[in-house]
């Protein structure tokens, strides 16, 4: 059974994969009258091939089962994709390079202030929160096209996250 | 002095000014293998004008002193703006179709789950948290040309909103 390690999620440990969005260690200025700090431009949103447009959504997430095994990867060929939490909890990011080498996936756990930017065609596991009630905005894309691609594994190649 | 009473945030009250984002009352459906319902396509983003595209940021704010003074309305010739609360709390969106006109001016109390998005040229007040360290994610639009219009208005025709 392959475990997989958790790391802290960090800018440069996910830049491959695409932006975390967070306003730690961002640029920021003043604004309104000074009653308000602006931490600005903090993704590349990527939606507009073949005639896409952004779109904002909620989503509500439960956790999944200890341990969490890991038997499915997609990715967006036509937009990227932003999570953003809606509560300061910590939850869970697993993406990799190509979904049947083990070697290439990294799993991190961000904090409540993370956000993440999935970079069109970035594979990545959907949504792991980590409790119950778990909301978080998503600004990804819509538009016509087939924006989606599976990879399901079979279950002697299922991955695990280390409890 | 004018005194403008708080109403709660619905979206047939908002709606001349543009999108309640919120997962209440919205269509949704299962995705994740049904550990996530996903609440979809809650607001009209346009921010593409004159080579616009969409701006992600994070916003710290603190609250005015009471009872808060309305001195500037702004709007956004350019570009919608989506402010979505990023801790469950209650805030302030205050709008109006005629900065100059009292009797034009909206005010309500949004609850910690619901964001506002701003139609191009909805004229509003600088966003009003009611609690130190309030963030919330906007998603507005980040591209050349003059986006920002400001009326201030003279001491003497400042509105306050009812403590």
């Amino acid at each position: 059974m392959t475990l997989l390690c958790l790391e802290p999620l960090t800018k440069t440990a996910f830049a491959r994969f695409g932006d975390v969005v967070e306003a730690e260690g961002a640029c920021h200025f003043t604004i309104n009258q000074g009653f308000a700090e602006r931490f600005n431009d903090l993704a590349t949103v990527d939606v507009t091939m073949d005639g896409g447009s952004t779109n904002i959504s909620v989503v509500e997430a439960k956790p999944r089962p200890r341990p969490i095994a890991i038997a499915l990867m997609e990715r967006h060929p036509l937009g990227s994709q932003i999570f953003f939490p809606l509560q300061d909890r910590p939850w869970l990011v697993l993406v990799c390079a190509d979904p049947r080498d083990a070697s290439s996936y990294c799993a991190f756990v961000a904090t409540g202030r993370q956000g993440i930017n999935y970079r069109r065609n970035a594979w990545h596991h959907p949504l792991l929160a980590l409790d119950e009630g778990s909301r978080f905005l998503i600004v990804d894309r819509i538009g016509p096209g087939r924006n989606l691609d599976e990879v399901w594994l079979e279950e002697k190649d299922w991955l695990y996250l280390k409890p």
